[in-house]
């Protein structure tokens, strides 16, 4: 294998606001032969995603972060070359946490094998709708959110790979959805794609009363995902006993600073004390035991028509630092996917 | 009985920040002649509590406020003077919610008679230990809280009524247990009769650090009933998958201005997602279904003496006003309760 070269994506710096591209680097190396028990991977996908921020900072977040001149961390379709691990024989489909480079070299820990009759399909997909993201809008949703017919439901990020689930999940449940994005052409295709009833570009100057007037009941569950500005307008029009999961906060992820006064966080625990609000942090790891309830029933709604995705795949890893700056910046459009190599 | 003179404690104007002498006004009539199928009620003890601040504020909250000119809302432990009514004879004693006054004629709507022999003893304690301050601690801690044994359960107030209902059942089920207060005073004998581990005062000027060592462990329940700065001090130091029921904010309630900046609503709700925080408000009359199962647990946990109370009673409905500013500053010990005639 000496003469296989691998090509990985690493952290040069800590990114201090918006990520550049010198906060990338990118190394070659050669791969080494897997020994015994282990197997060689080689990336098909990497998947794009906002957490990915929180890893790259220096401050706490949920995970162990990237340190300066380690590979960029991400899930990952990868197709086996060659084992030396008895679980798993060359040519078989893997999701795997390879991170942003070409090969990886694994002992099999945390790989599952993709069933390619039964399995994602496309492969991607187990990146995406049928994956963690899927996952995650199916339990912030129904576990945090318990959304009932007839309540009034609210997604930010509406158009990405976790809202465009939620969104479809609780018109499934009966609820009346209304969707936050931040264009107009996101903004259609979440109402024509994705069924929503109505979505709002948070970037107009009214925003703050189309959302008002898209919910004359008031909101039950505001999926949060955004933060700042649009986390204002929604739990100002909560109901009472009104439930907010949160999901992420991508509008903040680059801020250094903390906003200027006055301090409204005493008006959000009023909030939250005189409607009995609920919020929830949560992250999609701590639930996999709603892994195999969200498999079988996603996939029943996939084959039905009832839950539709859409993906915005980017061919080849040099292009990763450009796609993941754009998904910060809310330029794709459906879930953001790396095509690393093509399958053989 | 128009011989009977009915005292009432009206609301004269809503309070714009701390309640005055003269937001208040005492109004005389005279009692009419209960009708068919009403009683007369007159009050033993009223009780005195923070959600009332609330109520007199032209500001939403829970429940429908009280407007200029109509008597002061409140629960009472009230005896039947006279009675037209099947269920109720003279001589019975009822938790009624008579507000401010004397006297009430009642329809008999919402009162429920105490067992004289195996009801609450003394009869005030039906207004505290063994009534909606009891049952706002059990909930909140127990339901929203859910302790494990080996936890850390902060509370704030926990000197009041309910944080000392919250504080003894948090250490009956194996948590270690942290109070805060207000004086040095309420400190001690929230540790020497409450039996709280360890109880800090919010007013000294190392309380953020204090409350650092007291929590080596960092906090998995911090039971909320002040807000201000022992909330932002203690939500910096929540664990991972940490609760907050929200059950008070009484720092505040007094004020008509947010704080200056900067906002830090946006670390708030960053510290929500990294850590998976649940934030949830509440109140107590949405919990009601729990009634019999906490005076079961109570009345057991107060023969045993495992649960301890302590009553801060104010003589004369004359000095009900004082009596709640104190309240709103922290200057009761124990649950405050007016006592407006003495049983006959």
């Amino acid at each position: 294998m000496a003469d296989v070269v691998n090509r990985r994506i690493t952290l040069a710096a800590h990114p201090v606001g918006f990520p550049k591209d010198s906060d990338f680097g990118l190394v070659e190396d050669t791969v080494s032969e897997p020994a015994e028990g282990e197997l060689l991977l080689q990336t098909l996908y990497l998947s794009l995603d906002p957490y990915m921020r929180g890893r790259i900072s220096e401050a706490r977040s949920y995970a162990a972060g990237v340190e300066v001149g380690q590979t960029m961390v991400g899930g990952t379709v990868s197709s086996v070359v060659v084992s030396h691990h008895p679980k798993y024989k060359s040519g078989d489909i893997v999701l795997s946490y390879s991170g942003w480079q070409d090969y990886e070299l694994s002992n099999g820990q945390g790989l599952h094998k993709l069933d390619p009759v039964h399995g994602p399909n496309p492969i991607s997909t187990a990146l995406g709708v049928m994956g963690m993201p899927g996952l995650t809008g199916y339990v912030g949703l129904l576990d945090i959110g318990q959304p009932q017919s007839g309540e009034t439901v609210v997604v930010s990020s509406a158009a990405g790979a976790v809202g465009s689930v939620v969104g479809q999940i609780a018109r499934l449940k009966g609820c009346n959805t209304v969707g936050i994005a931040g264009t107009a052409e996101k903004c259609r295709y979440t109402i024509e794609e994705f069924g929503f009833e109505t979505c709002l570009n948070y970037n107009d100057d009214d925003f703050d009363s189309q959302l008002k007037v898209a919910c004359p009941d008031g909101i039950d569950i505001y999926f949060e995902n955004v933060g700042g500005k649009v986390f204002d307008a929604a739990y100002n029009l909560m109901n009472d006993g009104g439930r907010i999961p949160v999901c992420g906060m991508i509008s903040r992820y680059n801020n250094t600073n903390l906003p200027d006064g006055p301090d409204t966080l005493p008006r959000l625990m009023r909030t939250v004390l005189t409607r009995r609000l609920l919020i929830r942090g949560y992250i999609v790891t701590d639930h996999s035991d709603r892994l195999g309830a969200f498999l079988s029933d996603m996939s029943g709604w996939l084959k039905n028509g009832q839950i539709r995705y859409r993906e915005d795949i980017t061919d080849g890893l040099k292009n990763a630092v450009a796609a993941f700056q754009g998904l910060l910046s809310g330029r794709n459009t459906g879930k953001a996917v790396v095509r690393v190599s093509t399958e053989s």
